[in-house]
């Protein structure tokens, strides 16, 4: 499974590309593919082709009506985890706890 | 005012990165700088050195145990913006969930 | 036409990835989509399924051996400009000679 | 040594934007730091401090002029190796000729 996170916006429309941003954010939350959005982007979790989808038909709407877009993906790819949406995050924090209550317990 | 998202792995130490990643978290919340972790990276907001101060902490960190790196970042400046670590998601948030108003309304 | 710049690396193969990367070339290579080698990824111009098909081809092959991968995606699109791999540097390289000489003139 | 692409462009200067990235190109060029151009970014090879400076003077001279900047970074650390500026590209260039020959020898 893959978590790809992506940001995409259109360079001609001004300082402002809210409209824009929201909305691709309308067509990733129809997609039915597991998302979560931060101040930077959307990461989508499934299979290549299934979150690949996703940002073809943000690009595609959004090409209709702009002159230039830049875009910026990322993908981790894992072999046999899913889940990772929620799991990942959670392993950090988890070992950030860990680490403070030693910190605590040996007075450091 | 900006905000600058970055993810830095080590390359040599196999699948698993979450002791080195967890470590530089620990830096990045030690920083005091303002921040919001995602399943893939760190967003963090404030001026150019503050915020880059804290990714080159990490990266010394990191570099003292491993031999190859990959960092990736990205950043956002917008004049005179301050406070976009929760801003910029609920402006989107907003937009999304009225043309959402507006399609059941009109029973679309 | 798109722009496309791309990366890909396995996380399990330790600090030298040069095997994976030139196996990769060498899709990028055979698939006859116009591509420019750079010391940081490979550039590819086309259209979005196109550039997006070398891509995936290179990620099905990677994923044949490995556990963990990360890929970094950068696309630029403009309306309507074909050539790009050739005429975008060449266009800034010019502003950059023009701007030069005047400063030479000038005495500046 | 590290070596960093990066790519640095105003939000709000409408398709075009070479302007500001040949200026950004006049500072990295006069920076003394060794660099190669791509058609997507520029590639700086040197130590943190080094590499990182010359973004943030292309940034401070954007932000002079620009209301809302976009830049990505990608950084690949490698212990004790330098003059990769060059060196990347041509071993995976030589392990592609190689397997080329090897598949011309073997009539494959």
């Amino acid at each position: 499974m893959i978590l790809l996170e992506f940001s995409m916006s259109p360079m001609d429309k001004g300082e402002s590309v809210s409209d824009q941003v929201s909305r691709s954010l309308k067509i990733i939350d129809e997609s039915g593919v597991p998302y979560k959005l931060n101040p930077m982007g959307t990461v989508l979790e499934g299979e290549f082709d299934e979150v690949m989808g996703v940002v073809k038909q943000c690009y595609e709407t959004m090409r209709s009506d702009c002159k230039r877009i830049t875009c910026g993906i990322k993908i981790d790819y894992r072999e046999g985890k899913s889940g990772r949406l929620e799991s990942k995050m959670a392993s950090i924090e988890n070992k950030l706890r860990l680490s403070r209550r030693k910190i605590r317990k040996t007075g450091i």
